[in-house]
């Protein structure tokens, strides 16, 4: 599997049941949301602005998308800290045919962006790893069928080998009517 | 990885975090259960007793082993379906270093003992597949560090591509006093 491939299988809308383990609590967050995926040009503006505040070239990146999502239902609607909606551009610049780099602008904050690297496993499996100041996060995205798909996560502790969560996700693609 | 080394890896006592999504019902599972992996030798009478009743020759199978699971809690009490004990012997015959079948027997519940086939991916995830006559299971484990592991798997009918279930578990080394 290429990125692009990836990133064409992944476009659409998806009904996202996701659940995350707070391991040294033993708690479960379980949250329903839709996520839509919407490939970019590659001449769209916010992507030609964003590689040029970043000295990038342009001809060095493939498949740019969006990425948006916004939670259906909470079961903990006290919790304050979680992030029901968001939205923000995905950016891949491969360097082989199943590695590279995966630039993410949340939107107009460029505080908030992150650099990644990807892989795929010889099953197809995508692997995303990103290293913020305080841990770090590993994801996992693999299709079950064409209109599933499964992602898991892991959040590390920067030093040492801490893990903080996990979360899991089952997609299903939403047919649009 | 060989079979030999994951089960190594996998033997002791784990504490799982496991949630559900029946995905046609949008509903999530959450239990926490308690699971013991413990190697067993070769010539243990059981494994001996059940190689005999399925006329296989001791000397293809590799670390034969026992799983024990017992939920501690259930989010859903009144749910008689779920499975809250229970106990079987897993037997590989491994094929090539990376493949192989995984035979299992339900203790002594001969009519539900069953054949997977299994293999690894090139980071190390274990891949199981089990056929049932109505449905087919896909297993994934993958260890995040040496006592944490996570597993995945997804419920598909046995005709075209329905998929009925997904679900994920994080599961942490339990450390004896």
């Amino acid at each position: 599997m290429s990125i692009e491939q990836f990133v064409a299988r992944s476009e659409g809308q998806w009904r996202s049941m996701r659940s995350a383990h707070a391991l040294a609590f033993r708690q479960f967050e379980d949250v329903i949301s839709t996520i839509k995926i919407e490939r970019l040009a590659i001449n769209n503006q916010d992507v030609v602005d964003y590689l040029a505040g970043q000295s990038i070239l342009p001809d060095t990146i493939s498949s740019p998308f969006q990425m948006t999502w916004q939670a259906e239902s909470d079961w903990e609607p006290d919790d304050a800290t979680a992030v029901s909606q968001g939205t923000c551009i995905l950016i891949p610049i491969p360097e082989t045919e199943r590695t590279g780099q995966l630039l993410r602008s949340k939107g107009y904050a460029e505080s908030e962006s992150a650099v990644s690297s990807y892989s795929f496993l010889d099953d197809g499996t995508f692997i995303l790893k990103t290293a913020y100041s305080q841990s770090i996060a590993e994801e996992r995205i693999w299709f079950l069928s064409e209109h599933v798909r499964c992602r898991s996560s892991v959040l590390r502790t920067s030093e040492g080998s801490g893990i903080l969560q996990t979360s899991f996700s089952s997609e299903v693609r939403r047919i649009e009517a």
